[in-house]
């Protein structure tokens, strides 16, 4: 008969296992790929044993990428309350290529309903929107603690803006894949004209 | 013996007519799937006939693609010099949503640097930034013409802002994957005040 410290404790054990393994592959993997293979190997597993733990491919990658989040969370703070941690982990994230590869790849499948991770991106953007959108009200009333760790603000200039257009643009419409109510053109219509103010502000030449 | 009105202008012919009938399967699809299949039958042709005049299934997404943003240029302007094109495209967007999934799934898989779409993509984000980079220069200097048919821009209020926020997160990591000199951390910082001054700016409450 199984127990909470039986067979399911031993199975969680060997599912954290499993992903604290795959999260050292690919941070050693760098921007190369990482297969389940590889996987599967560091825990002296078999493809199939690593598997059969998550049900299919696309459900292991799925807990990967939480796993990768709660990794980031624990090592540089809540991003959901810490206005500062998520753009540490932002900076972090350069340092594994392969773990942001695996992001947008798995995002763009899921924007299908039927992806196994369909409901947990859904969620993801949910929560982080409302906590950021929390944060910002926060800040407009009273200025964020400055954290000596942050990484520092760059000079804007018409290429960050650009960029900066250019990301929102992709990025909303992974938002919108998700919550077709949302009205791409006018966000970004407005968001022109923000940053084209603040370039003003902030003196630019021509 | 091949002259320029010979074969290959009826095989450049026929790969337009099959791109033309891949544009209205998608617009048809709606957020469906739409397969190799689903355009071969549009055209009267067997799939392999198909897939010959582009070489595999990633060539042809990649060419389905470029034939968007060609037939988009074609009814809405060119979004590299008219500052409205852009939002209107982006708008006449929402409307086909199989075409922005299939963007978002050829942007991720791109980002490989094996991938027949990775230099159209990285050359495409390199043009597009460029060119808005010279509108937005050219806009801190005089107003641009406001167009009729330009989506009016939103209220800005802290959804909003948590929406753009969450955006530029995953869209400057695609940029960042073809381009790994982009600095994703100090970008974003520097948009999040932006953002937050803006508000400000609008007396928003809290």
């Amino acid at each position: 008969m199984r127990t909470p410290r039986g067979p399911y404790a031993k199975s969680s054990a060997k599912r954290q296992q499993i992903l604290d393994a795959a999260l050292a592959a690919y941070a050693d993997a760098g921007s190369r790929k990482v297969s389940v293979r590889d996987i599967a190997q560091r825990v002296g597993m078999t493809d199939a044993g690593v598997l059969h733990h998550f049900g299919n491919r696309e459900a292991l990658l799925a807990a990967v990428l939480e796993a990768r989040d709660a990794a980031a969370r624990a090592k540089y703070g809540d991003a959901h309350t810490d206005p500062g941690a998520g753009l540490r982990i932002v900076a972090d994230n350069a340092s594994t290529p392969g773990l942001v590869k695996l992001f947008v790849d798995v995002a763009a499948a899921a924007a299908e309903p039927g992806h196994p991770a369909h409901d947990w991106f859904a969620d993801r953007y949910t929560k982080y929107r409302d906590s950021l959108t929390a944060q910002i009200s926060d800040g407009l009333t009273r200025r964020p603690e400055a954290h000596a760790d942050d990484p520092a603000p760059s000079h804007i200039d018409p290429e960050w803006a650009a960029r900066i257009l250019v990301a929102a643009v992709d990025g909303l419409q992974l938002q919108w894949l998700l919550e077709p109510g949302i009205d791409m053109a006018a966000d970004l219509a407005a968001l022109r004209n923000v940053l084209v103010n603040a370039l003003r502000a902030d003196g630019q030449p021509d």
